[in-house]
This record gives structure tokens, sequence and C-alpha cells, in this order.
């Protein structure tokens, strides 16, 4: 707007070379250019705007959508861009759209459960987008308990097809994104039943519309389930109902990778280890370990930029107002989220190797390291996705009322991001799931068994148990010692608490019920030691760059002594710190907010994210916020009159005391 | 949809009087029976139909709340409303309109700050809605920082009338709701100048728009702010962008009740004590806390019906799935939230008789109670309205996917709330003013001066300081001392301990400003412990019909005691309880979850809110929730076409590999 750098003070104060940053958020150099290009691209490109999202009617905004997705795939194949550079192309342009599905969850599924010819059959068609599919799982009355989907698809061995069937309300597919208006196809999961035997829930292909109208297909009634939280957002996305009758498909349209039925109707498992289909969950939960780093340091970036832009109270004299971001309540409440970014971003790049790890063993039939990977990868899905949302939210808080204008990127950050609490398994399942395990594996500790991966801390369980933290200065809790020893002696002493309480029950699932909101502690305490352990070995790494690695040491200290503070509880009642050790730990959190106030516009920097990407003014890189917002706010439909529509006929009339006379 | 009550079964296990209860919720018989009586007027009248809002573009959203504010108000003249059925009418529209800030600011502003000649000239404009009148304090640069607003108001003596002009761009007068399309008039807060002396921040009535054809006057700049949070919610207020170029307005529009310019320009302090301005913020934050009980009991009403409806998992033998309110996870969330709304509910209510109290001691000239009176509610403001949007927003994630839909009523709840976080008061400003009083407070404990009201616990600091709780069992935890007793050694310490801190710094304000993150966790621990004494008092009040008191007994000690477990580090580290005790505390909170299970659905019946008002499928009264989830979804717009709008030129020409010649 004027050309000036507002923020350019504070991003001179920086003690540490940003750019170098840039490559270790990004995750290597190649990493850093390819996004670089790509979400400059995007955003020079008039195609991809996005501000005006949430004035658009629903009709509106899903037709601008579907223009954006063809848009993107058009320019995809003018560029000749390679698949990593598409996935990024597709990301930069953010916004929710069939493709995400297509892509992310569609063609996957072809993959990792159809046969070879089933793959040589339908992938070629995917990949050139001549088919467009979507992934039908959730039913209207099952999201949780895949279990208990109630669609049928019946083997009749008379046609060789299956018949595919909603037999109840409750069993209308219900969310699929893609799916309302869409998909010309989908993976639908249904109860497989051969010669009246129900074989639980498989994964059958079947054609939703017709590819010469679009028309859904005879015995298919699909569409839209209706809006969904905040303006644009996921209303872009056109999640949706399915209800079958009687739909007939070939046998060999169901995934047979696993599982068959032959010509016969008899119904087989093949030699592939089913335990395969974990290896996908890890994938998938890896990514949105991925994607909470991503969202989580969005809603900071903008936070930051604007505490540092935004000055309230504190002027003496006459002089400036103090900035927002030198206040110690607003550094306590933005640098610890500043800093699980940074943990979130360092456990996603971790949870990638463990994913190509738990592939190559799979390979090799070992499937020694799937359970502690699979509670792994739950957990952590489960405990970046609460913070980010939370996280989201508390920026947009930290903005003051600025933050509750769509022009702030916030509510559409918060929106857009809430369902990850949801999708791909509901928080606390998973943090059951996870307690599960350690469950189990305490139960094993005495059995010689040693436990394995994130869960090795307990194998020292003798020590664990009865070790008390020796910090008697704040700058003891510096030490990574220190904070590994107390993480995981507080992990070990709740999981062993929980395991013992469980002792006391006769029944052990109605134990495990009824202690259900300790084990999620224990659980949640295990996967905050995981994401602590990963920033302290990602510091072992050889970090490049003037400054860098001071400074991701204050946001691991940070990240590992804000979760000290607020889980003061677990620790204390465990007995692994005493009240004098938390206090200290406090009185050094603040030292590091000192510390990190400095670099902060350069921490968030080196996130490296275009305005367009941010979509956010409070946030933008020059820091010219109010001239923005103010320019902004014209451009409101409610601003195309002066006088507005329904002048005449509802303030008029109630003005000139008219009302009784007047049509409302 | 079919006339069966799916939720009778639940009301059948209430073991206590839902009717009495409805009367303990609404403070009286006589309030129950208004409630009731409009409540049922509003939700029969088509014209104040809501479900359709979240599908509505902003010009049609905004023209409809016209409609409805003049339908309203046409309705309160036709039934010869009382002042008190008005209001109740407005609040069960339920929809935020301009006529909330002409009645629930624009109005209190000139009868609390104006002159009798003032409140004789324009209260009867006002009470016949002659003219509509806004509340213009946010500026564009200035929320939480009221003195540092920058619009000016220059007394010029030639003319006897003051000029209102904003100088800065930030000075633009921003957030006013009704301002930005509606407001004929309004009360303007400008720097009062004069003979280039600025007395600083006075009130001005100042006309903005014709009151013959609504275009802003001469000098006025005016327009909405734009799109807001959410689907609906706050979009159907104008809050207002208002920019003044030297508007001139005569002498007596300033509201000068407590202080006065005169014919000569001499600014002057009338004898009415200022400490009314803060009379008037004790009545507004009190209103707030009674808001904040009610949108939690609606959040609640919904949570708890639907988990009463919703099963997944723990199905043996092909029988009916478990009822998810049964699992220990979503009561030990959902039952300290239904604890919660009753507890903000009793607060609010003693909160009304403590503004009655400090206004008749105002009119006797006593000022003794008003600081207490004063910190006391600005931080029940801060603390039940952090909990609230919390726990909307855990209410929905309570609800699952679907929680996430439109329909479920709670993702435009959320929205339309959250602002309370921010508005009179930010809620983390709110609480240093609290911690400001703890900190004065504690240093005049050793002058004799005896503690009042809500800090009168201070007295006993000695005994406060050393004791011990002596809860051996978990049923200990039952009696309403031993809980009064850990809450309040638990303030006691935590501000003693931020009082000794503070100490240590030469500068005072250095020291408060450093040590801000724990004073406000110090004003939290205080404010709870006013709540949960608020809570106790009421038991101890006579309190009829069969089963009502048990009901409210157990509710009160699990918002004690889920207070207790989440602020468990608190308790900890100052010695009030022992581990031990925090988990025997633990114990007799799960133990409390079973005995208000069978209760639940009736004590969210008990708020006897209509389906019109709670605006949720998912929180019907009858529970019959999928069907009208599968009808609702239809009404999409995007389903208005089977093929979508846009097919021929976004989604076709891709699958037919055309995309090359298309128009995108």
């Amino acid at each position: 707007m004027d050309g000036i750098d507002h923020l350019a003070d504070e991003r001179n104060k920086a003690q540490f070379d940003v750019d170098a940053m840039k490559i270790v958020w990004a995750g290597s150099r190649h990493a850093f250019e390819v996004s670089d290009r790509i979400s400059k691209l995007v955003a020079a490109d008039p195609g991809f705007r996005k501000d005006n999202r949430p004035m658009l009617g629903r009709n509106e905004l899903f037709k601008n959508t579907l223009r954006k997705a063809a848009y993107a795939w058009k320019r995809i194949i003018e560029l000749h861009l390679s698949e990593e550079e598409a996935a990024k192309l597709r990301f930069y342009v953010d916004e929710p759209a069939y493709t995400d599905l297509h892509w992310g969850m569609f063609v996957p599924a072809i993959k990792g459960q159809g046969t070879e010819e089933q793959q040589q059959k339908w992938l070629p068609l995917a990949y050139k987008m001549q088919i467009i599919g979507c992934y039908g799982q959730t039913e209207l009355g099952h999201g949780s308990n895949v279990q208990g989907l109630e669609t049928t698809a019946t083997f009749d061995p008379q046609t060789d097809e299956f018949v595919i069937h909603s037999p109840t309300l409750t069993s209308s597919k219900w969310w699929p994104g893609g799916l309302g208006k869409v998909s010309t196809h989908g993976v639908i999961y249904a109860r497989l039943i051969t010669d009246g035997r129900d074989h639980g829930v498989h994964g059958f292909i079947v054609q939703l519309r017709s590819l010469e109208d679009h028309s859904p297909l005879p015995g298919i009634t699909v569409g839209d389930i209706g809006m969904k939280f905040g303006n644009g957002a996921y209303n872009t996305m056109d999640n949706g109902v399915l209800r079958f009758d009687h739909v007939r498909i070939p046998r060999d349209q169901m995934l047979m990778r696993v599982s068959q039925v032959t010509r016969e109707g008899k119904y087989m498992q093949s030699d592939v280890p089913r335990q395969l289909v974990y290896g996908t969950m890890v994938y998938v939960r890896q990514t949105i370990v991925a994607d909470a780093s991503c969202a989580l340091s969005r809603a900071v970036c903008i936070a930051t930029r604007y505490s540092a832009v935004r000055r309230q109270f504190g002027s003496q004299d006459g002089g400036p107002e103090s900035q927002v971001i030198d206040y110690k309540t607003q550094q306590n409440r933005l640098f610890p989220l500043l800093a699980s970014a940074y943990a979130f971003r360092f456990v996603g790049e971790w949870l990638k190797w463990l994913y190509t790890d738990v592939t190559q063993r799979l390979q090799t039939n070992d499937f020694s390291t799937l359970p502690e990977a699979h509670a792994c990868t739950a957990g952590l899905k489960s405990v970046t996705t609460t913070a980010t949302a939370d996280g989201i939210e508390e920026c947009r808080k930290l903005c003051g009322g600025h933050g509750y204008l769509c022009t702030s990127g916030l509510p559409e950050l918060f929106a857009v991001y809430v369902p990850a609490c949801t999708y791909e398994g509901d928080n606390i399942v998973l943090l059951l799931q996870v307690a599960r395990f350690l469950m189990k594996t305490v139960s094993q500790l005495g059995s010689g068994k040693k436990p394995v991966g994130t869960t090795s801390y307990m194998g020292q369980i003798e020590h664990l148990m009865q070790c008390r933290s020796n910090v008697q200065r704040a700058e003891d809790w510096l030490k990574p010692s220190a904070i590994l020893e107390a993480f995981e002696s507080r992990a070990a002493r709740m999981s062993v608490a929980c395991a013992q309480n469980l002792t006391k029950f006769t029944n052990p699932e109605e134990g495990f019920a009824e202690l259900s909101a300790d084990l999620v502690e224990a659980a949640v305490a295990h996967c905050q030691l995981i994401i602590v352990s990963k920033f302290i070995e990602k510091l072992l790494q050889d970090i490049p760059g003037k400054g860098v690695r001071e400074q991701l040491e204050a946001l691991c200290n940070i990240y590992a002594l804000f979760l000290l503070h607020k889980h003061q509880g677990d620790f204390l009642s465990t007995g692994c710190i005493t009240a004098k050790q938390a206090s200290l730990a406090n009185d050094q959190l603040r030292s590091l907010y000192s510390q990190v106030r400095p670099n902060a516009i350069a921490l968030v920097d080196a996130f490296n994210y275009t305005d367009h990407f941010l979509g956010s003014i409070l946030g933008c890189y020059d820091g010219n916020v109010y001239p923005k917002l103010y320019e902004a706010a014209w451009k409101d439909p409610l601003n195309d009159s002066v006088v507005p529509e329904g002048y005449h006929e509802y303030i008029r009339p109630l003005l000139k005391q008219n009302l009784r006379t007047a049509r409302l």
C-alpha cells in the first residue's frame, strides 16, 4: 500500500540467520525451494484470489471452488509440474475441494487396497481425472465405530455382482467430501455379505454419476449435507449424503488386495498381511501432524506480527504506547504457541521417518514395531490437532477485537481447521487407544519384553518410579536431561498409577471404562513426552546458520517448561518435581520469553508464508495493518449502497411511527 | 416429525421435580412465567424463523434482520408488552441487531450520563424509536485503552458548538454495532478540548444520518466494517466505521451529568460523583455473566441431549450400541460444563443483588464497597465468558462430526458468543485489574483494614496460610467446608505469593508487568472461589421441589471438584491439599458423575428452552435427530439442482480432458 516495512525495526532486531531458519523449517533446501517457488506462483495469480470467500453465498462460493480446482489442474498440466509440485500447488491454493479427497483418499485407497489388475484399470483414469473419486466411509449413524457401518454389499452369485444397499436411514453415507456434487466414483465401505454371512466392512469401487451428463445413476440418491462451521471455510467442499437402493456393481469392483470373493461367492483372505492397513493409517496421521504445524504456524504468524504492530496503554509523556507483544501476559500466551508450532513441525518430520521405517519393515514381514508406531501416531494426531485448534482460537483472541473480523484470516482458519480434531479418529477415542497400548506395555514390563521406540523409556521403570529431579536453580531447567527425566517420570508414573488402579476392578473392561478420564491424561503425558524428546533430538543434529540453534533451543525449552507449568498438577502429584522446582521452571520460562522477544518476528518470517497464503490483514508482512483494514471494510456487499436495502420497508416506517400498516 | 419422544426413557429416569427446577433456574416463578410465555410466542411465529440464517448472503441476511427488528417492535406495540416482556421478546428472537445497542447502550448512556434536561429531550424520542442510537466508543486503534481514544470534540466559543473530528486514520470509530447502516444518532466518545486544553474522553450525542432520507450528514463518512466470524452469527449486525470531518454539534449535546462546559468554554465538574460510572459497569458486566450462563446452558443442552441419542461402540451380541453419554470420557467433559452453567446462573443472580446493593449505597454517597464490587464483577465477567466460549466449543466437539454442521446450532452459537471475551473489557486486562485489587487487599492486611465482601476470607489470612485439608476419604470432599477451605487457602496463598514476589522488584510497576502471568492465575483462583462460594450459599436457601436440592448439591460439588482437578497444580504447589487428597477428589468426582447421569436430560430440560431458541437439530426436545438432519440437508442451496452450477464450465471439461480450451 505504501511500500514501507512497518516491521523493519523488528526484523533488524533478530539475532539469527532467518534464511537458514527457513531451510530448517522447510525440512531441506529442496523443500524450501519448491514451497517458495510454488507459493509465490499461486500468490501472483489472480485466478487464485481468495479474500472474497467469506462474502460469497453458498452456490457462488462452490462454483468458484470448481473453477479454481479446474484452473489449478490446468496450470499443473501447462507448467508440467511434478507430483510434488502439483501437491504443493493445491496446498497453497488453500481451498478445500473435491480434489483433496480424490488425490488424498480415493487414489491411495485403490493403491493400498486394490489388486494389481484393479490398480491398472482404475489408477490411470484417476491420474488423468477422467474419473473423480471420493472416499465413502462415514455414515449418518456411524463415524468413530467403523465396524458398525450399516451399508451392505451382498454378493449375488447369479449375476456375479454385488448389490450395494442402504438398509436404514442411519446407513446413509454422510460427510464424504467431494461426494455431494462432484464425484463420479467412490470407494464405498459396506458390510460384505455372501451367502447370508456378514464378513464385516470392505471397500468397493462404485460409480455414482453418469460420465455423460453427471446425473446420479439409477438407485442412487446423492446431495450435499448443507452448511458447515464458518464463512468460506469448508463450505467450499461438497460433503455429501448418499443412499443406495439395490445398486449393482460387478464383482471385480470389490477392492480385493487383502480379501476376495470368488466367482462362486467364497470369501477368502489373501496372503497380503492385513497389517498393511495400519501402515496407511500411520501415513495419513503423519500428514495430519504436519498440517497441524502448518495451521498453528499460520495463526501464530498473524498474532505475532499484529502484536508487534498493535499498541495499547503504557504511553508515558505522550510518546507512543507499548507494543502489545511486550506485555508478559501476551508473551505467556503467544510464545508457547510459537514454540508449539516448531515442536509439531519437528515431530511431524520425525513421523515421516517413522512411516518410511515401518513401511520398510512391513515389506520384510516385520510387524514388531507396528503397534508402537500406530499408538504413537494416533496419540500425536490427537495431541497436536487439539493444541492447534485451541491455539488458533487463542491467537484470534490475542488479536483483540480485530481478530473477530474475517479479514484477520483467523475465523476461517479456525473453522477450516477444527474438523481435524474429529476426522481420522476422534481425539479422545485415539487417546484411549494410546492408553490401551500403554497399559499393555506396563503389564509386560515384568516379563522381560523390552519396550520399543517411543516407549523405550519404560525400560528404566525402576529408576523413573523413584527418581527425584535435581533441579536447584532456574537455569538447571535448561538442561535437556532435567527436562527429559521430569517428563519421562511423569508419563511413566501416570501410566503405572492407572495400571495399578485397573487391578482393583474384577472386570478389566469395566475398569478401563471407569478410569478412562485418567487414562486419557496418562496418554497425553506420554505423547507430550514424545514431542519434547523429538525436539531435543532435533537439536542434536547439525544445524547450520548463525544463531539458529540458539533460537531453537530457546523454543524447545519454552515448549517443555510451558507444558510443565500447564500440567504442574501431574508433575507434583506424582512427586517427580517439588513445588519449588515448579516455581523455578516458571521463572526460567519468563526469562526465555525475554530471550525470544527480539526474535519473534523473524521466527515467524521463517515460515516463509506469502500474504496470499496467510490471508490476513493483521498478519501482513509489512505490518501496514490499519489502512488495509479500513480499505477492506468498504468492499463488503453491505457497503454497495449508502442507504441499506430494506430502509424503506423496515427502518423508515419505524422512525416515522408507521409500523402499523407496514408489511413485515 | 413422528410425534414420538425419543428421550422419554431418559426423562422417566429423573429423580427430581423438573418443574420446580425450572423455577430455580429462572430465578422466580414470575421470571419463569414470562420467559415461558414469551419464548413460546416467538417460537410459534414464522416471522421469527432463523434456521435459514447460515445460508443467506450478507445483504439478504441483514435485510432480514431489519425486517425482524421492525416486526418485533410491531409485535411489542400490538401486544402492549411491558418493558420486561419486550426485552425478553428481543432476547428470544435471538438475532443480534441494532436494537441491542439502542436499548442496551444508547439509552442507558443518556440515562446515566445525561442531565435531567438532556434526558427529557432525548429519551422520549429514543423510547419511541423516532431516533435510533448506537454507542460510539471503540476506534480502529483503541479498544481496551479508552483513555487513548483519538477522536476530538473541540469547543468553539464563537458558535457555542463542539467540532467533532477524526484527526487520524486510527481515530476512525470502528466496531460500534448499529452504526454501519442504521443508527440515526450515536453517543460518541471523544477527547474534549477547550481553549487548547485536553480534558480527556467524554460522551456527545451526535446525529449521524438524515431523518428524512437516511443519508449520512455532511462531514460524516460511515459504513459497515465487513464480515465477522461465522455464518449468520454477528453478521446480522452492522458494526460500523465512522469518520468525522469537522462535524459541528450544539454545546448541549455533550452529556453533562458529571462534567460540563459552560457557554464561555469553561470546563467544570458537577457534584455528581464520578463513581457512578463504575455502577454502570457493574450493571453491564452483571448482564454479561447472566448471558454466559444462558449461552453455556444452550450448548450443554444440545450436547447432553445428543449424547443420549447418539450411540457408538459397545454393542455386544448385536444389541444396540452404548449411548455416548454413558462413557466416562464424555461425562468427564460434559457434566462439569452442565455444572458450570448452573454455577454461572447462580453467581449471576447474586451479581444482580450486588448491583442493587451498590446502587443503593451510591445513592447515599457510600462508595466503600465499590472497588470490591468492581473487581469482583470484572473478574467474574472474565472467568465466566472465557469458560463459556471454551465450553461451547467443547460441546461442539462432544457432538462428534455432526457438531460441525450449522444445523447443530453450535457453530453459530460459538461465533456469536466469543466476542464476549473481548468486549466490555478484554478478559486478561480485566483479570489484571482484579489482581491489582488483590495485591492492594493483601498489602493492607496488616493495617487493620478489614477486607470486605468477596475478599473477606482474606481476613483469616493466618489460618489460610497454614491450614491443611483434613480430607481423608473421597466423601469428605462433599462437605462444603472442605471445599471452601481448599479454595480459600489456594486463592489466598497464590495472592500472597504474588505479593511477596512483587517486593523483590524495586519498581513495583515493573514487577507487576513481569509477574503478570502469575497475577492472572491468582485472580482466576480468587474468581473461582467466588463462584464456588456463591453456589454453596445458594444451597443454604430454601429450595422447594422433590430432589431439587440434591441435584444442585451434586452439581455444586462437580463444579468445585472439577476445578480442583483441573487446577491441581495450584492446590498442590501451595500445599493446600496433598496428592492423595487430590486423587480422592477425583474419585469423588467420578461417583458424582454416576449420580448425575440419570438426571442429565431432566437437568437440561429445566432450562426450558424451545426448539426455536436452541436452534439445533442435535438438541431437539424429542431427540428425533437423524430424520431431521437428513431432511434439513436437502434445503441447502447447493441442492437446488441435482447437477451443480458450474458442471459444464468446470467439471465436464476436466473429465473430458478438454481443459486446454476451457475458460477458467
